[in-house]
């Protein structure tokens, strides 16, 4: 079994978020200086979907798909007809691009089911796939599981205020040597950078011209905070058609816990979507479709009560963090993930984040989830509970300090 | 992208439960005799989870799942502690060996992601899988999608009443020749057979002595007729410890809806299904696993009566299909699956199955999703309406008769 031994190896979830549970103290009493910082814990490896309220009308919305009953349980793989057809009129409204709800679109466990679901069909054995550095971590792991080649392409998000910084020259080199496909996140997790106009136009013209299909998980695109402009990579003007965008209702609306995610784009890919689908989670995801009847269908102001309530808690953290020596974080222009570089400290990066969670109870994601080069970096994802937030990265900086070198 | 398109190929969704919608009347009229028959539809593609109520609680269980909010949408990605602690107990007592909740069990986004997960988690490619034919038609698309090597193992269903009929020779041979893993339902879906002691025996000394992983899908173990002694494989004296049993609450429970399912048994395999869950669904099956709180915990005679009336469907529909000339089919033993083998008819039993939806309004699935050697037997789940049903089946012995050579 030494191949599959190996392959899971790589697929490791010990540093995962909500995975800390598996893991007990083991020697961090030898590690640990001073006392435990008291405070209300937050984790920050994932959103507090009880900081905010479900977009209203999803619980009814789901009470409902109980009481159609076999209808919406059983329906197409890709999902009930009626609830894609109508949410494809308003995923072409959000993202400016026609969708059409009978061929381009399939309902998913999640996002995380899409992303698997459109890697898996897009990728053999050997193929080569350009993943961002750094990038959501399940986009290099799906790329091992399916025994792709990854081609790293890096991302210098720290160099620049006007676009995500990506290796534009570096990408293309990638395309060349023979990618057959690209992922990306946009925003970026965990970078929190949104690509420019100019990078997106560049994607789009470098797909088309080597022929790479493109997968991009704009989960978080919704939350978008002010001054950034988003472009779709599906509504650029000649954009090759083997594109498939991801999205789905989650920590922006509080509705993570009915595991609903969407993929639309290139019918071709979409239909291997669903056979994929029939086999590895049957259907769409039963009775929780419902609630897509509410998703980017929320009352006025709604959303953008949303995005001021997440910018507030963005501008406050960030300012926090940004005024510690040695911290380095671009302000997150969409998503609620904020991206930090530590300064030098007397215990590792991995050390520190088990530190903080056993001192301070607060739970952080290290950076080598997202990439290599990032092992001096955690994520921290600020859809919180405002108050608690900023005590939980007060007791943060006053670890940074105690352990500083 | 040759490989890939013929990978996709191979798992084809045209005939599969549910996906008949795709698929217009092309050029049924040509082959259609006479008139069409009215009555009720009735889709024996998959139970009707309408025609029996959800089991006390369900529903309830899921609402308070959603006001507990994150702590039960982000649990640890096998799924809650609390649920599957719980569940251990329940299951142990149920299959008759023990279950640790901590590390022998997983909650999957329905039964069939159990399945794939333990598949993936146990084959590599080149891998040789034995296959029962006939046997549930997604084991057999998921060794092809993972890329595994089949090896047939017959099932002589039709020759015995006191066992599944299984070729052990055959199987012992399939072993023998290096067979890594094998899948089998039990009941076996289409046909409805239970395994016998004597079966089940022989596949763990057979797994023991060859160091062959055993997946064992018993989704409707449950659902057990009068006078059929079901033995679980797990619970059988010196059974290897290469064991996943998998099953979940479903069409027995009218809970097909919240997309569960569990799988139990070595914790080695469990963990590495736990990682490619983190990346395929991320996380079990979100505030839905709630509602397995009521699972194995119903009523006292809930599931008797539950029994009682699905074995008196069964029951007619069995003696009215085995009355027409022709006709062959083992009375089910457990589930809800009727497996007829349909007389020589003036039409090719794929086209019989296009007809019969067309003409009668009944959707059946056709034998050879089951096996090659099924092209002319037909698959019923008879979990219906018990009067729809009568008259769905009547009219199929009309259109029987109609179409008969």
């Amino acid at each position: 079994m030494t191949s599959l031994d190996e392959k899971f190896r790589t697929l490791a979830t010990d540093n995962a978020p909500g995975q800390e549970v598996r893991h007990p103290g083991d020697d961090i009493d030898a590690l640990v200086i001073g006392e435990i910082l008291s405070g209300a814990p937050v984790d920050f490896s994932h959103g507090d979907v009880d900081a905010f309220e479900p977009s209203p009308g999803s619980f009814d919305c789901f009470a409902q798909g109980v009481q159609i009953g076999g209808k919406r349980a059983y329906t197409e793989y890709r999902g009930d007809a009626g609830i894609r057809e109508a949410l494809a009129v308003r995923l072409a409204r959000f993202t400016g691009a026609p969708v059409a709800g009978t061929d381009d679109l399939i309902i998913t466990p999640g996002s995380q089911g899409a992303l698997f679901l459109a890697l898996a069909s897009t990728i053999s054995a050997g193929d080569k796939v350009a993943i961002v550095r750094p990038d959501y971590f399940a986009n290099r792991k799906l790329v091992q599981f399916l025994d792709g080649e990854i081609v790293p392409v890096r991302m210098d998000y720290h160099a620049t205020n006007d676009s995500a910084g990506l290796d534009l020259g570096e990408l293309e080199d990638a395309f060349r040597a023979g990618v057959k496909v690209f992922v990306f996140s946009n925003p970026n997790n965990p970078a929190g950078v949104v690509y420019s106009r100019t990078e997106i136009d560049h994607i789009s013209r470098l797909a088309g011209r080597y022929g790479v299909t493109v997968i991009v998980d704009q989960l978080y695109s919704r939350l978008v905070y002010s001054g950034t402009t988003y472009t779709h990579l599906r509504a650029v003007e000649g954009s090759a058609h083997n594109i498939i965008t991801i999205m789905g209702p989650s920590k922006t609306e509080s509705l993570s816990g009915y595991r609903l995610g969407v993929a639309f784009g290139s019918p071709a890919i979409i239909t291997r979507m669903e056979k994929l689908q029939a086999i590895v989670s049957l259907r769409a995801a039963g009775y929780s479709q419902s609630v897509l009847q509410t998703w980017l269908a929320e009352p006025d102001g709604w959303m953008e009560e949303r995005i001021r309530r997440h910018q507030a808690i963005r501008d406050e953290l960030h300012s926090m963090l940004t005024a510690v020596a040695g911290v380095a974080a671009r302000l997150p222009q969409a998503g609620s993930y904020l991206f930090a570089r530590l300064p030098a400290l007397a215990v590792s990066p991995h050390d520190f984040v088990r530190i903080l969670r056993y001192q301070a109870k607060v739970i952080v994601t290290p950076g080598t989830e997202f990439s290599p080069d990032a092992g001096n970096s955690v994520r921290l994802n600020f859809s919180q509970d405002h108050h608690a937030a900023v005590n939980a990265v007060g007791r943060m900086m006053a670890l940074i300090e105690r352990y500083r070198v």
